[in-house]
């Protein structure tokens, strides 16, 4: 266990990899080093984003796994599917650590990769290696690892609300629904109609219904507790803000349970995780209270009279579903608290 | 069937009132006669809604049925649930015919309307009178009827969405889970933390989880089409925007049914009914697309994997769930086409 | 005087065109015989606009100037700068009326538009005939021309705010300061980083101060009224919305006038003109106070401790900033009421 | 100089109080001894703000000076005005040192106070004795006083951006116009109509033009530098937003000016201050490149057509115009850095 870490983020004009400097330049024991763009590289990082005017006076370098290596230890990888993977053999290759924050890493199956992402996999030795890096659920299994591959925001909201009650044989796989919502940060900083602030604003959209590349992680992180397939409904929804995702999910029950079980069984589960806060009964978390913050936030509905469990689970999809959790990972590796450098209060309003 | 009518509306000063006159104004046969508001009367409308200077020129009038009733053939109760169970009694014996945007006359049984919404029931005779404005489904029985009650915004979206598979026997209707989302209008003018801006903005909520009051009368409503009782998941969530709802509803199928065979069976029921609009395979409608205008949307995702089928609906809450479906139940009423002074093209962007 | 009119729109797939159509539906004596889309002809227009689904079954036209005269008698060119210099010459010369909302015809000096425009000027003659349709002060004029330059957005809201002020020499045109705020829409809905949702939402922001190719435009009509050349401090920002413009507008007084003698002013400049509502004292208007209409409001505040007057004017900046205004002119053209078809009420909340 | 500090915020449950707490979790020399609110006291802090659950666990107290006065050295009065007026004597007389963020106590002038406020003001040895907190200008002075005054928002952003040019005789002091844009959060969280979200959502608003109540606060202010009285202009206007502050400040330049010299001039005056950052030449601040931090940015339009001077100054209103600054201020009272515990990067996206 060292005391510090020499890091460097590969995708920093992105929205996940800002909001790792944002983070990392609070982390007592991490120093970013190298922060880099395929397309912008040689420019002041300020450039693309005045807010980190005097605060990170620093020009984007290039993607070059030797340089990265002389001057870091570990790299963050906020890359786009498909080149991640095609990026991390090499930058292992060069004796870096790697969280990697794209998908590419996350699905232990090639083939089932292939069907929802339409690139080819990376190799299956790979895949076996790379450590799925749901923090407060593996985190034993991240320690002293060479890579780890960092959650998506959809999974990571839906797992943290589910696994508990699913461990605990509480709820039936096969009834399990996913209604999830997510402001527009989750899909990038690239321009595009769909961003469009005129054609987000004052709008409500469903998208890619029972077809986000999100489902197979969840499928398979779902079966590995359950012992065997699982198949869910997902509809992924578009809301008019910057930040958030909030997973409304739905089960059946195997018995009578009330609110206050499932918050004594999720207390239970996540005690010692200081970033899952289980919400008393009757109260279900918003957005805006884990906005700028690693929290994950859940509280419960219990319904007698249809025999189902809704559940509510809400995270910063940029922090607790990207950024947040690699550094979380990160801690882990290294050995140290899960939480350093991370115990920023949300910000509210 | 008469060519106009003279019309009152009271609760002027909301937001259902005042969407009321925006149609209204632009409605070849009806004749807004007064604007009713029991706390502004004596103003000018144009006081607290700046919007309408110059276009409604007129001081509010206060509540009183006679006077009412010397001006004008119909009134729109936009009253807060409690205050129309007392007050359109007063209004139907003055002679006037009335449609009742507020809660109290949808629900028939009384007890669960005690339940739920925690007032006293209105009378059964007025409750058996009450025809349930659902205008698509019902149109024919508002015919020269005395009392419409207008349906709730989030049972319009819901019912017009499940109804023609619910009556094909298509849908199982014990697996019903609705998924509602709604902007901050419904939940009307008056002010309170819950809407300030500061913390509905970037925030996305949910709350009163299978709670909400219109979850009696959307299962009423479903039972009366399965002929058995029907008991649904009801999830509503606030979006930081002012308009429009979506409810993504999900269901066991009880077949093997394909987008295209639920689309052409919706096509078939709702033939002739210009405002509900099926969408084509793979497209599913956002809230913006129905802003400001009577439509409600539908989009289909029948899924193999799961056997289950999502639909998605929308609507503008203020206008199909609000006035303006209260207007085409006056069309409908008088015998007029339903969509007469309702056709305007949503706002967009 | 025709009492109806057959209309193409080019640009019908950007925010100024779709507008168009949403007017232009309602409109009764206007047919929309074809829409037109350099970019998306062959496909339907609601394939890119969903709203349009049942309400404009029609496939996009390509740009025919032959073809349009066949069909249609006037043609509105929602197209962008530098297009339609060269495209309003040939629909002229195909013997159709054009209004045009691009610039292109605005100023009527061409090196003062080619150094704005950064394009070359169309000739000289065309800009001599084009009429600038500011309606409520150049009405007279439109009637039965052949080209209507139709004003820009921030110079409408510029300039029927200052216009009868510096006609009855009650300002210092030395001294005018104009402070612009637009909502996204104005930029048109071509996707660009700096129209991105989340760089644009919980953001306000200032560009191109006293560089916006609309200074020249409100400086050669304000120049006009004062009978001399007048230089304006102009400044343009970004308001997280998508709809609307305020300008808030200083200038020093020629004389000790109070806000009513102001009132009394404006009210008497626009008398029979019903889409200019003046504010009674104290009051201001806001953006959503017109929103979805034709209406421009304006309020003042007189100041005797720096002898400046305020003004206050708002507009929809698609509306009349756009395709309202456009129609306003085609009414005025045709020789009907300026208000034919643009009755709609603001849209509020 | 001591190594730490107790303090007490009264106001807990406003913005402004749960902004402090927030910074103040991160400060390495301050402890949250209390949380003071005296409408909630008794209940946990958490219950109405549960973004602070597990974060802090407290129960609010009441507001008694003699029992804060045995826990805190210092306290923060983030009470409303007229009541600071009244609280803070006791406070002091209380052995405590006081930092409020009222406006009770930044008129040095009774009468000014008095007439807008429109309350009795503090007496008149208070208000000598109390330092206006504008702490890159006068920092020195506030080292081991027992009262600061906090400045206000909007004076915050106007005079970090007017005085180094009033300062240096560049600019004409009767030629100020101030055109200011806030986002709501600064109206504080008590519901009103004003504050409803679908009053404010995408709407543009001006309010109290010449008469909001920090007008005299900058004319004091300006006056103090320009060694005469001074009078400016002074627009309010609400931005669909929650955080931030823009001011657009315009002036008649004494010379010819270039956006160079005014950014050396700047960068020159604020040298040692990390706090305010001058952008360079063709580029201006928008509000969300400070959000949440105690950033201050500003940017610069010199213009040769009309003589004048265009400054941009943006801060977020509940940090360097409130919260931020305050402890700031703390800072500095206690001889630390100024920015100790400030250092947090703005919040993008």
């Amino acid at each position: 266990m060292s005391n510090s870490i020499r890091v460097a983020i590969i995708g920093s004009t992105g929205y996940g990899g800002v909001e790792l400097i944002r983070f990392l330049q609070q982390h007592p024991r991490a120093e970013v080093v190298s922060v880099i763009s395929a397309s912008s590289s040689g420019t002041p990082i300020s450039e693309g984003f005045p807010h980190l005017t005097d605060i990170m006076v620093r020009n984007l370098d290039g993607v070059n796994p030797e340089e990265i290596a002389a001057k870091a230890e570990l790299v963050f990888t906020a890359t786009p599917s498909g080149v991640s993977g095609k990026l991390v053999p090499q930058l292992l290759e060069a004796g870096l650590k790697v969280i990697d924050l794209s998908g590419d890493f996350r699905l232990k199956d090639r083939a089932a990769y292939e069907e929802w992402y339409q690139h080819e996999a990376p190799s299956q030795e790979l895949l076996d290696e790379a450590v799925y890096g749901l923090s407060e659920i593996y985190g034993p299994d991240a320690h002293d690892v060479r890579l780890i591959s960092n959650p998506g925001c959809y999974p990571t909201a839906t797992l943290l609300g589910l696994i508990p009650a699913l461990k605990a044989g509480w709820i039936d796989h096969r009834s399990i629904i996913v209604d999830a919502k997510s402001g527009i940060s989750g899909a990038g900083r690239k321009a595009s109609l769909g961003n469009h602030f005129a054609e987000v604003n004052e709008n409500f959209k469903a998208y890619k219904i029972n077809r986000h590349q999100h489902i197979p992680e969840i499928e398979q992180e779902l079966a590995r507790i359950a012992g065997e397939p699982v198949t869910v409904s997902f509809t992924t929804h578009l809301v008019p803000m910057t930040r958030g995702i909030m997973t409304t999910m739905y089960a059946g029950m195997n018995g009578q349970y009330t609110n206050e079980d499932f918050i004594q069984l999720y207390r239970e589960y996540y005690n010692g995780h200081p970033f899952v806060r289980v919400r008393g009964a009757g109260t279900w978390p918003a957005t805006k209270e884990v906005s700028g913050s690693n929290y994950c936030d859940i509280g419960f509905a219990a319904d007698e009279r249809t025999g189902r469990i809704t559940v509510v689970s809400v995270i910063d999809n940029i922090v607790k579903g990207a950024a947040g959790q690699a550094i979380q990972n990160m801690n882990l590796m290294q050995g140290w608290e899960e939480n350093l450098g991370l115990g920023l209060t949300p910000v509210y309003p």
